[in-house]
């Protein structure tokens, strides 16, 4: 819960916390990322607002590469378990964890999920980060890649907005490229902004309902599963 | 900032600096509704996910009170004074606070905008907060109502999956409603978890690009003013 964060008007007292709290969720994630090398796993934290999509977009990607790969999904939600129901009907493996007041995952969290999901060795993992552009850019999770997705009617200014995400990612996904006709988006504009914070941000867009632009994100996926 | 969360994984410990940041983000709020009232200023904190439209229905609705009532803005985003400019070029005053690594707003910082705002009585005052459906849902800032604005590209369960801020809503804004026939969303449906898990919750629905819906929004503002 971020009920905590009142420490930019409580800087002196808190910022010695939040090392500590940083620092051992950066012990965490060193163990998981030790775990997922050692399994030849290729772990993906998708982070975005809610609603950019990311369910949908997981659930098109697992059944393009389902024959391909053995995969494995964490969903984060503060409530529900809505999503992970949806991954399950695809035939994979989900958790949900539900972060109650949470406005993150931590590298503890996806721990015991891991103990729980038992990913397959050379398998894909997807974690899906609780929706939100602030808080979960600051949580290394131990994965392989962080993927920041914004959807086309979020506005193009969010990449200088909410910097902290564009900067922490490998990749940008942008989303509902279908909607581009209704919405009033600028997309170069858009990734400019998303380099200006961060210059070796890679840029992808797709529409995850409609299907234009996946093949690009499916080979994103093979090609660094290799090289990371 | 947020890396102070992990306190549900260090609950013990960060219990009591969550009630005590809590409790003197409270008193400052109290000062703050204090001066509202005083002041007979209706202040409205208008909260969302990134992306939903909060700036461009607050230019919107700027554009026709202000023959009515004086408005002035507040704006917290991360980085960046587009929000502020953009309400700025309305011909009213906004105050941008940029929250750093922040995901909220705090009463406090909403104190020290007051200072150099200088709200007229009888007046208007929108608090436009960062752009997050989980922190700010924590932190009372002395407004007089709390709005939710969701748009319907964001999925219809967000109620349920991110309760807290529908919860401390006074009014939820379903925004977008002239791209509902381009998207999945079941307007009803949306409603009745937002209404589970806030019975009292009032809803309208608009579009603040098209003007659909908008004078319903403006009516609740004249009605409510009066009457709280």
């Amino acid at each position: 819960m971020c009920t905590v964060c009142g420490c930019h008007d409580e800087q002196s007292r808190l910022i010695s916390i939040e090392q500590d709290i940083l620092s051992k969720n950066n012990r965490c994630a060193t163990i998981n990322r030790n775990y997922f090398r050692g399994r030849n796993i290729f772990c993906l934290n998708l982070l975005s607002s809610p609603g950019s999509g990311k369910t949908t977009l997981l659930i098109e990607t697992i059944k393009a590469l389902n024959n391909e790969f053995s995969v494995s999904v964490i969903e984060g939600d503060q409530q529900t378990s809505f999503d992970a129901e949806r991954i399950r009907k695809t035939g994979v493996k989900a958790v949900q964890i539900n972060t109650g007041k949470g406005c993150h995952l931590s590298a503890r969290k996806i721990g015991r999920a891991i103990d729980e999901l038992k990913p397959a060795p050379d398998s894909l993992l997807f974690i899906e980060n609780v929706g939100n552009l602030v808080c979960p850019a600051a949580f290394d999770l131990g994965e392989s890649c962080k993927v920041v997705v914004l959807s086309v009617t979020e506005g193009a200014d969010k990449p200088l907005k909410y910097p902290d995400i564009f900067h922490a990612a490998d990749l940008m996904i942008l989303n509902k490229i279908d909607l581009l006709p209704y919405v009033d988006f600028d997309v170069e504009r858009c990734f400019e902004y998303a380099r200006r914070v961060n210059p070796d941000i890679q840029t992808l867009q797709l529409s995850a309902t409609k299907g234009d632009g996946m093949n690009s994100w499916l080979n994103w996926i093979r090609q660094h599963r290799k090289t990371t």
